[in-house]
C-alpha cells in the first residue's frame, strides 16, 4: 500500500453560527483539498473523538486560518464535542444509498416502508444536505404521499429518536394545527384533565415563526426546560405537565424537515400527519385531539382542506395504534387579547382564576378541548366531556391544580408588564370587521416578542364589536423604546390590519 | 414618520469562498440584527454601489468582526464590486412572489409561459436560495413538464441572458449529452465544418465532474478565455472558433440549475432539454446536432431514453424554430485513448494530422458529426455529408483550418508531457470485456485532471482487444508525485476498472 499524507487537521474556532448546517472551513491551498481533491461546496465527512458527521465545505482564501488549520460551524463543533487545537480526521463522504429511493419517488415510485425508514435515517444523521431534503419533501408534496407511505413516513419518524413510556394505558395530549395568534388553550386543558385525574404529559414547542409558542407562555409562569427525568417527576406526582419538548430527542427527524418546509413555506398533508403524530407517539400518548382552526388567515383555509387532513390524521393514527379525534374551531381572528409571552399568560390565567373580565372565547375554547380530551376516559360518556370540564374550571380545581404544576416544574412567577406602551386608536368609527391574524402577529414580534417575554400587542376590540372614532384598537407593548419605535414604523406603512367598515 | 437606526455595516474581507452561494457575516449583537429582527439562515438583502443581491445571514459570534462590520463570501462581495471598507445597506427581502407559481407547479398545476420567466428571472436574480432551487427542479422532474412547459422553459432560460446574433441564416452547432470520457470530436468537427465554410461559433464548457471538458483540452493548444468581441473577431476570419463559453453571460440561468441539479445528481429530460437548446440558442445557433452516445456507464443508458430525448429535443427546436438533429452512437467505452487535457489534445491533433497511429474511433466519430452538420448546409445533399468531411480531413484542409483558427485565437501551442507516469499492466491474459467509463475517468481526476493540464490516464488496450498477463493496460500522467501516488493508491482499492474475461 502506498501511503499518502494523512487527512488531518487541527481545528481553531471561528465563532460561525450557520444554525443547524454543519460546515467546514478549510484553506485552499491546505494538504488536506489538494491530495483528496475537495472542492468548494463539497459534502465531506469529518471525524473526532469517535463522533463523525457530514459538513459542507467552504473555502478559505485568507489568514483566517494558519497552514494544517480548518474551522467549524458552531453547530458541527457542538455536535462534535470539539475544542480548540483538537485534531480532525477527513474523508469522502460515503455513498448516501437511499438517495437513489429519493430519486424513485421523483419519477413516481412509491416508497417501500425500508426505504422511508433509510431516508429518515439518512436525513437524521445529516447524510442529506439541504439541497437533498427539500427535493425529498418536494417529491412528497401535492398528494404525492399514499395512505401507506404517511403511515411508514410517520413510523420512520417515531423510530428516528427515543420514545417515552409511561406505564399507562391512557395518555392523552392535544395538538393545534397552528396559526391563531394567542390561542394559548394548552395551560388551561392540561390543568382541567389533570385535576380530573388524565394523564397528559404535555410537551409544547418554542415559537418559530410566531410571536409566542405554548413553551414561551408558560415560561412566564413557571421553568419549562426539564429534561426527561424531572418531567417524569412532575407527571408522577401531578399528572400532567406543560414543558418545551426540545430537551427530550423526540422525532428528531421533524425538526430538520420543519426547518426546510419553513424555507419552503410548504406544507403538505402527508408531511404534516407524520409531523404531528410522529411526536406524539414518540411522546408515549395513547389518544390525541387535534385542533384545526379554520380561517382565511390561519394555517388552515377551508372546510374542505380540514376534512381532507382529518381523515388522514385518524387512518394514520389508527394504522400506528393511537386515538385521533380531530377538533375543527373557527380561525378567523386572534383568540383571547394579549399577543406574546406575558400577554398571553395574562390571560389564560384569568381564565384559570374565573375572572369576570377574563376572555371567554379562549375560556369555551379551553372547555371544548378538554372536553373532548375528557371523552377519551372510559369513565366519561360521549357528550358529557365539556360539562365536567366546566365544573373542573368553575369550582377552581383546574386553578389549584395549575399552581401545582407550575410549582412542581420549579416554582410559580409573576407575570411581567412591559415599561413601554403605545396605544392605537381607531381612525374612524364603524363596525370592526377583520383583524389579519399574520400582521397582527407581525407587529408583536417587531415589538420584542417572543424574545422579550413582556412584548407584543393587546387588543381591545374583537371582530363585530362597534367602535367609536378615536377608541383604542390596540396596545403595542414593548420592552425598549428602540423595538417600540419599530413596531410602530411598521404600522405606519400597514393599511388596515384591523379593518374598520362604516355601518 | 418615527426615526429608525439605519441599516448599514461597515465591510470587512473575510475571505470565504462558498461558491457560488451569497452569504452575509454579521454580529449576533449588531444593531441591524436587533433592529430588523434578522435570524440566523434569514435570507437578507445586500445593496451597495447601486447593486443589490440577496443573502444567506450567517451570525460571528466572536471577534472576527468589529461592531458595526459585516462580512461577505467572495462570490457575493465580487459581485457587489465591493472594498474593504464600504457600507453596505441591509434589508428585508422583498416578497419573492414567482414562488407561488412554483409551489402551484408542486401542487400538479401547468406553469404559464409567463410564470416560466418569472421563476427563471427570479433565480437569475439570486432570489431562490438553493432550497427553493431544489425544490422547483423536483417538482419539474419525472416526466412533470409538458412539450409547452419545456418550450416556454427554454425560452425563459434564452431570455435570461444575452443573444449573440452573427448576422447570418445558416449558424451550425454541436453538443453531446455528456458521459464518455475522451470523447473529444469538437475540434475535429469545427475545423471540417468551417474549413467547408459553413460559421461553427463554438462556445464549450470547461469540465464539471470530468477530467476535462473541450474548452479545457483546447486551452492546452490555444488560449479560450475570448469575450464576445474577440470571438467575433475570429469566426470573421475563419468561420468558426472554438472558445469557453463562461465569458460571454448566455443562459445564465442553466449555471445556476446545473450546480444544484449535480448537487441531486438528476437528470430530467425537460431540464436537459431546455439546458441544451437554450445555451444554443443563445449563442446564435440556427441549426443544432445533437451527439447521444448510449451506453450502460454513460450519461443516456438505454436506445429507449435516447428516443424519448431526441423527440423532446426536436419538437422543442422546432417550436424555438431553431433545426435539431440527433445522432446516436456507442457509449459503451472511453472514446479515444487520452483522458486528461493534453492526452486528449494529443490524440485530435493526430487525427486532424491524419498520422497512423491516430485513433480511428476518435476519427470515425469526428467524421460522422461532421457530415450530419455539413447536410446542414443547402448546397450539400443527404447522404453526401460524410464523404465529403472525409475528404477535407484527408486532404489536409481542416488541419490547416485548425492552425489557423488556433492561432486566430491567440496563438497555437505544443502539447506538453507530463513528469510523473506509472504503467498498470493486466494481472492475467485474456479478452479485454469491459471499460468501466465513470471510474476510469476518477482516476484520471485524483491525477490531477483537469486542473494539470498533463494529468491524466492513457488508454492502451480498447475493449474487445486480446491481452497477455503482464501486457500494459493503461499509464497514469501526473504532475507531482503525490497526485500520482494518490491515482494509484485509488486503484488499488478498485477492482476490474478493466474487465478481463478468460478466452
Amino acid at each position: 500500500m502506498i501511503d499518502r499524507p494523512k487527512p488531518i487537521l487541527k481545528l481553531r474556532r471561528l465563532g460561525i453560527d450557520t444554525y443547524k448546517e454543519a460546515v467546514i472551513y478549510m484553506r485552499k491551498d491546505c494538504h488536506v483539498c489538494r491530495a483528496e481533491g475537495f472542492e468548494v461546496q463539497a459534502r465531506v465527512r469529518v471525524s473526532l473523538n469517535g463522533k463523525a458527521l457530514t459538513a459542507t465545505l467552504n473555502m478559505i482564501r485568507n489568514g483566517m486560518l494558519e497552514a494544517g488549520e480548518a474551522g467549524l460551524s458552531e453547530h458541527a463543533w457542538e455536535k462534535l464535542g470539539a475544542k480548540e487545537g483538537d485534531e480532525i480526521y477527513i474523508s469522502h463522504l460515503p455513498p448516501v444509498h437511499s438517495l437513489s429511493h429519493m430519486r424513485s419517488k421523483i419519477y413516481g415510485h412509491a416508497l417501500e416502508a425500508d426505504q422511508m425508514d433509510s431516508i429518515i435515517n439518512d436525513i437524521v444523521a445529516g447524510n442529506y444536505s439541504d439541497i437533498h431534503i427539500s427535493s425529498f419533501l418536494t417529491a412528497c408534496a401535492g398528494g404525492r404521499l399514499s395512505g401507506e407511505e404517511i403511515v411508514s413516513l410517520t413510523h420512520a419518524m417515531v423510530d428516528s429518536g427515543d420514545r417515552l413510556d409511561w406505564g399507562k394505558d391512557l395518555v392523552v395530549d392535544k395538538h393545534c394545527v397552528g396559526g391563531l395568534p394567542g390561542n394559548r388553550t394548552t395551560p388551561i386543558v392540561v390543568a382541567i384533565v389533570s385535576a380530573f385525574g388524565l394523564t397528559m404529559p404535555k410537551t409544547s414547542s418554542r415559537a418559530i415563526t410566531s410571536p409566542a409558542g405554548t413553551a414561551d407562555t408558560v415560561e412566564v409562569l413557571a421553568p419549562v426546560n426539564l429534561d426527561v427525568p424531572a418531567m417524569r417527576k412532575v407527571v408522577e406526582t401531578e399528572g400532567g405537565c406543560i414543558v418545551w419538548g426540545g430537551a427530550a430527542s423526540l422525532s428528531p427527524a421533524d425538526d430538520v424537515l420543519i426547518r426546510v418546509e419553513k424555507a419552503l413555506d410548504l406544507d403538505s398533508e402527508g408531511q404534516l400527519v407524520a409531523s404531528v403524530l410522529s411526536k406524539k407517539i414518540a411522546a408515549g400518548s395513547s389518544h390525541v385531539l387535534i385542533d384545526v382552526p379554520v380561517g382565511l388567515t390561519a394555517k388552515v383555509r377551508s372546510m374542505e382542506m380540514a376534512e381532507i387532513l382529518a381523515r388522514y390524521l385518524e387512518q394514520t393514527g389508527a394504522a400506528l395504534g393511537v386515538g385521533v379525534r380531530v377538533h375543527t374551531s373557527d380561525g378567523s381572528q386572534p383568540v383571547g387579547r394579549g399577543i406574546g409571552p406575558a400577554l398571553e399568560a395574562r390571560d389564560l390565567l384569568s381564565v384559570l382564576k374565573n375572572e369576570n373580565a377574563a376572555p371567554q372565547d379562549l375560556r369555551e375554547r379551553a372547555l371544548d378541548l378538554a372536553g373532548h380530551i375528557l371523552e377519551f376516559s372510559p369513565d366519561v360518556k360521549n357528550g358529557q366531556g365539556r360539562t365536567l370540564a366546566t365544573e373542573i374550571l368553575d369550582d377552581g380545581k383546574a386553578w389549584v391544580k395549575f399552581q401545582s404544576i407550575c410549582e412542581a416544574q420549579g416554582g410559580m412567577r409573576d407575570v411581567p408588564k412591559a415599561p413601554y406602551t403605545h396605544v392605537v386608536a381607531a381612525d374612524r368609527g364603524g363596525l370592526v370587521a377583520d383583524i389579519d391574524n399574520r400582521r397582527i402577529a407581525r407587529v408583536a414580534k417587531l415589538a420584542g416578542a417572543p424574545a422579550d417575554k413582556v412584548a407584543g400587542v393587546d387588543l381591545h376590540t374583537p371582530v363585530g364589536a362597534n367602535i367609536e372614532k378615536d377608541q383604542p384598537l390596540f396596545t403595542v407593548h414593548a420592552e425598549s423604546p428602540g423595538e417600540l419605535d419599530y413596531a410602530l414604523g411598521y404600522l405606519e406603512e400597514q393599511d388596515d390590519i384591523i379593518k374598520i367598515e362604516e355601518v
